[in-house]
């Protein structure tokens, strides 16, 4: 494609973010930004009073032709090229390219054993048993027609972050915490199958299995907490599940770790242990410095991260927007704190409405980078009050051998060059 | 595909919708449902014990081969077929397959005049000029860097539901209401930019255009709620624009008709009265029943429809999950409220949480259908105190010659054989 070499477009492209500060360290909010936006910009009226500039900026100006017409199920401009990386089973979610809360599901990060499998809904049956009253199989038709529910919830994979514990420099936000993302989930509740099944009393665990080809298994604990919000799931962010991510049927448990929310969902067994599978006994535990081994260790802690400036970033200096997600899997975030000069000083960022339960929640800081080497950080204050950890907390507590629930501190370092990179401060 | 012939499937398919009730328009709540579905299930625990049955289910089980890899963008299952129905310049959003409340930004409806413009966003600018001290422009990256905000919002058209104002027999859902989706917005305030360009005192109203071959321009009145609520947006549900919603670059004025969320965004001026452009004077006007027209009647009014059971769909007997959406442009919906007798009875529908303001809200309502004819209506209640109306009650004030703005109740009727079908009631 031919670039546009309007000489305007550099001045331009100062517009919003041309303030340069004499106090290094200054903390601007946003009024301070509005009131002084006046003076920012140095761009004189007559600049864009060339009405040829302005309206050919192309010889194929979109104006001139008509305009493709409706689709009935539309794709993404060919401009766009955020994408997820790839790795042999898993996918990132590109958080550094985001807006919001909302995960579009083409970019819902992925995590899979034995690849995806390509099931024919009418096919697909979900089995009840085990220590019930009357054993069940539903179709994909039957879960739709039980009273639903649809909630907006995060799900990460308990390796997310797993860098934090090794060495990871260069890393990007998307290579270090893309194994999270939120949509907004509907189905019907476990809870409900279970009634229609007849529990029985002393049924206290499922075993949930995937129809993948690696026949995933996890065991969920029946607490009141799965009770009440444990969802079997056949709908993401209004449509059918994607296929990555169980399609046609899903477990969603929100807060606990992405792996026990099962995907291509076709056996719920009930029983009165867990069940000991491969998926909670060879991986998914957590290492301990004594070497013992923590078990369904499933909620998901509070974590936050700055995406923008975030890892292989370039800034200027200048007006920047800290944005960031924050989440837990105990509840709602009630705070996040930001700091812009490694940790002296903190401050409440802004939370974006509407903050909900166990969901990504946008934060936003106004700052302005005076061009010195900083190192920036994040960390969520949730509503049991639990305060996300610093590296140095964490480690102290569970060692560096684990490769599960890291949720420790993030810091971004600022180069003088503009230059930002992961560090492990 | 080979079909699953199974003996069980029969039975199965009703274990979650097998209740017939002797009493004709009996409610039932969740809690009913719940509590007798154990009667309901005529399934011996010995039907499922085939397990060549179950697992067997295919020649081609997909648990027996490895799946796919991971991709960098994913699409949806090619089992599932959602799709916009299309016009020469609009598509309509298939309400009756949706769930929850985002619309997938692939099935958001489209309306344009000249289609779809294909727009390079390096070469696209914004311009604010007029009754401003600075005239400017901006380019995407410019207004990314921006403080930002982010919002659900649902966005209808002011022609949708129009079918309404005349004869509409054997109209589906998707056929009559589907020109309103909800999406994740994101982008800056209008008032920050106009901030920066230095907003002139006489300044009152904005001449919006769109860089399509319609150049679509619409007058928006800088009233203190849309100085604190209309947004410059680049993003929807998380990534950019959808081509047919204005990438790069939209205007979103929440709770306002469709047509002036000017899409495809070039220029702001600001001028001191309407603009009276094409688009608010041959068109999107109301006319009334004594021949004058109504103009600018931006605000949305609160609406609902039950999604299902709706038109073209067919009925079984016993339990049913009324399903709907509801929404106004005034502020939140309070209250929905549910008729399964034409009227007679009123019910209060349960509202799915988050409910928030100038967004779709989800409904639901658990019933048992006895088989016999009926007629299913809903209406919207909104934090206002008004209560959406009956056709009746708005063609008496609005008569039937407006092509805009019909928010009557909308009456599903059930046939004795099962089918739903559009009626005026």
């Amino acid at each position: 494609m031919k670039h546009n070499d309007d000489p305007e477009k550099s001045r331009v492209s100062d517009a919003g973010a041309g303030e340069t500060s004499a106090d290094p360290a200054r903390k601007i909010d946003r009024r301070h930004f509005l009131a002084s936006g006046a003076s920012l910009i140095a761009l004189g009226s007559a600049s864009f009073l060339s009405a040829k500039a302005f309206a050919d900026q192309s010889s194929s100006d979109p104006m001139l032709v008509p305009g493709s017409p409706a689709r009935v199920y539309g794709e993404r401009s060919p401009f766009e090229s955020a994408a997820r990386s790839v790795g042999d089973f898993h996918s990132l979610t590109p958080l550094q390219d985001l807006h919001g809360i909302i995960t579009p599901s083409s970019l819902h990060f992925e995590r899979h054993h034995n690849g995806v499998p390509a099931i024919e809904p009418s096919r697909h049956r979900v089995l009840v048993h085990g220590l019930v009253a009357r054993p069940l199989f539903f179709t994909v038709d039957d879960l739709q027609r039980f009273p639903s529910v649809s909630r907006l919830v995060f799900i990460e994979c308990a390796g997310n972050s797993r860098n934090g514990w090794g060495i990871a420099e260069d890393r990007t936000v998307q290579d270090m915490h893309g194994l999270t993302s939120t949509s907004e989930w509907t189905g019907v509740k476990l809870a409900t199958l279970l009634d229609v099944a007849g529990l029985k009393p002393e049924g206290s665990w499922i075993l949930a299995e995937g129809a993948d080809a690696a026949a995933l298994t996890r065991s969920v604990p029946l607490t009141d907490e799965v009770l009440s919000e444990a969802m079997v799931c056949y709908a993401q962010n209004g449509e059918a599940l994607r296929p990555e991510q169980g399609y046609p049927v899903r477990l969603v448990l929100p807060g606990f770790e992405g792996n026990i929310n099962v995907k291509w969902l076709r056996r719920l067994k009930v029983g009165s242990s867990p069940f000991m599978t491969r998926w909670e006994t060879a991986k998914y535990t957590d290492l301990m410095p004594d070497g013992t081994a923590y078990q369904f260790s499933l909620v998901m802690e509070a974590k936050s991260v700055i995406t923008s400036p975030s890892g292989g970033q370039q800034m200027r200096p200048g007006f920047q927007e800290i944005r960031g997600l924050a989440w837990s899997g105990r509840g709602r975030v009630v705070g996040v704190e930001v700091t812009v000069d490694g940790g002296r000083t903190w401050h409440r960022a802004e939370l974006q409405e509407p903050v909900l339960s166990k969901c990504h929640t946008r934060f936003r800081m106004a700052w302005t980078w005076n061009g010195e080497e900083t190192i920036l950080q994040s960390r969520c204050v949730d509503q049991t009050g639990y305060r996300q950890p610093s590296r140095a907390a964490l480690i102290k507590v569970r060692g560096i051998h684990s490769n599960y629930h890291y949720n420790a501190i993030q810091s971004w370092k600022i180069e003088r060059d503009g230059r930002v990179s992961n560090l492990h401060a």
